[in-house]
């Protein structure tokens, strides 16, 4: 009954990947598109339409699926991308119906750390788990949570906004008009702001020959030895780990997984989080939840997950 | 295919209740026993199981869908109490394997907040919900997590812990070992702390009279309109209200449902707890989360919980 490939949308605000993948998370074609190319909604679901039927001729119509599509701000229930910030169109976009429409295929959408966390369960480092928690680290931090195998969506689709928990109350201000968000934190953007904090007060660390500080470049020096940029992922990985303890009291998941840039950065970040999120853990919960990276390949990650919405 | 009646057992450190159970929560049969009046677990089982068998007689063998037991620091995976701190044995106690062997009924255990969350969902205030919380506001905190339908477990069967969850940090010293979780502020024992800590720097309040501060008495001072008893209520609130916003961020419910004695209390605790978690909410989830009373008959509550268990 079961089809053996399925279709990967990855909606960026920049850029549209597509995917055509088999059962083992094995991409047999790629395309991708400008997503601010097109003047209308219409005419840019039109443009990925088109892509679709490419990957239908190539395995056959009848051998697909489905399609499954990542999106900021993505709604499960109504296939919405819903006000999304980085989108060229800022209205809510019916997209599942749309492309559905023009693709004849039934399509799945929901946002992009939901579908990440679909594609570690499919293909990557949660195969097997029932319950776990992907975390991304980007620009900002998203969140998936899969409890006895199913993500949680919430009433309304919205479930999984870890990066807006409090972290620090009263802490930085946050554009969503809160303060002290896990993100403002935790991010690439967040480590960022610690790091020009921690400057103001140093003479000797390498970051003070860097032109633009990048939660990259802050990793390459902590890597390297640089004790400030040590102290700066210190710092992080124990506003992480104090929350991640937090989030581990209501899912109790059997792991955590670190995905997207921040992550990268390897050892300085997964040894401190995990020792300040044990440090933090209920007595019930302790040695027991393993913090781990993303197995997904890092280019195709977002269409692989998005694929997996499909099965 | 489904039987008409389910067995409801609610184990408490001293009492142990017993319901026959209808689908629509009407209780046929009660029973108690005394927790304590045992030697050893074998002979409490026995026990148990003897009062199990007159359902049995009541309403045939043949009729009865199982039995739904609620336990302190129960384990729904192992059909297990696990180290309870109030119960008479120490030791973990398999209790759900025992009570099966002696009745040859299907036996389902899981902890009393768990058990008070399928009761709110099966005959109480989350009829026809998905996706809810229960807070139990009693001599702790617990919590059930429910998403898609389903009790979130966790990997290990200890998920749902909002009651260790950090709300202040570096706050009151908890039993568990760490400081500030949120039982230490909102529980009837938390409120009682607050309580003492507020009368030091007042002298008016007509809670100095009491004997013995408790939840009850506080909250009849607040409800008759004392002012310092509505400043210990507005600060409960706000910390319950902050843990709950960041609760929300995770699992996005349709609704929070207090149950317990510190619930008793009524507006002057539900109305500032609903600004409070407003306040702190993400947009995302602003005024779509409604904060509940229970809707299980007190007195009765726990034996039809871990009775909806077994259906």
């Amino acid at each position: 009954m079961n089809k053996p490939f399925a279709i990967g949308i990855d909606i960026g605000g920049t850029n549209t990947a597509l995917g055509l993948v088999d059962r083992r998370g094995q991409i047999l074609l790629k395309a991708s598109l400008n997503t601010t190319a097109y003047d209308t909604v219409g005419d840019y679901v039109k443009a990925v339409a088109e892509e679709v039927e490419k990957f239908k001729q190539h395995s056959g119509a009848d051998n697909i699926q489905g399609v499954g599509v990542g999106a900021p701000n993505g709604n499960y229930y109504t296939g919405e991308i819903v006000n999304a910030v980085n989108m060229p169109w800022k209205e809510v976009i019916p997209f599942a119906t749309l492309l559905k429409k023009e693709t004849e295929l039934q399509v799945t959408l929901t946002n992009d750390a939901n579908a990440t966390a679909m594609g570690e369960m499919m293909y990557g480092a949660a195969r097997g788990m029932k319950d776990f928690v992907v975390v991304t680290l980007g620009t900002g931090v998203g969140t998936g949570f899969v409890a006895n195998g199913q993500l949680i969506y919430g009433h309304d689709g919205f479930a999984g906004e870890l990066g807006h928990m409090i972290a620090v109350r009263d802490g930085r201000d946050c554009p969503c008009g809160r303060k002290g968000c896990l993100e403002r934190y935790c991010s690439a953007t967040g480590i960022v702001i610690t790091a020009k904090e921690f400057l103001a007060d140093d003479d000797t660390s390498v970051l003070h020959k860097e032109d633009k500080l990048t939660a990259k470049s802050i990793a390459e020096a902590a890597n390297a030895g640089d004790e400030l940029a040590l102290k700066i992922f210190e710092f992080t990985a124990k506003v992480l780990g104090q929350t991640l303890a937090d989030a581990v009291s209501i899912t109790s998941p059997q792991a955590i997984i670190l995905f997207g840039g921040l992550a990268q950065a390897g050892k300085v970040l997964f040894e401190p989080t995990k020792k300040y999120m044990e440090e933090n853990l209920l007595y019930l919960y302790k040695d027991k939840v393993n913090i781990l990276p993303s197995m997904l390949p890092g280019a195709d990650a977002a269409v692989l997950g998005a694929s997996a919405l499909a099965w």
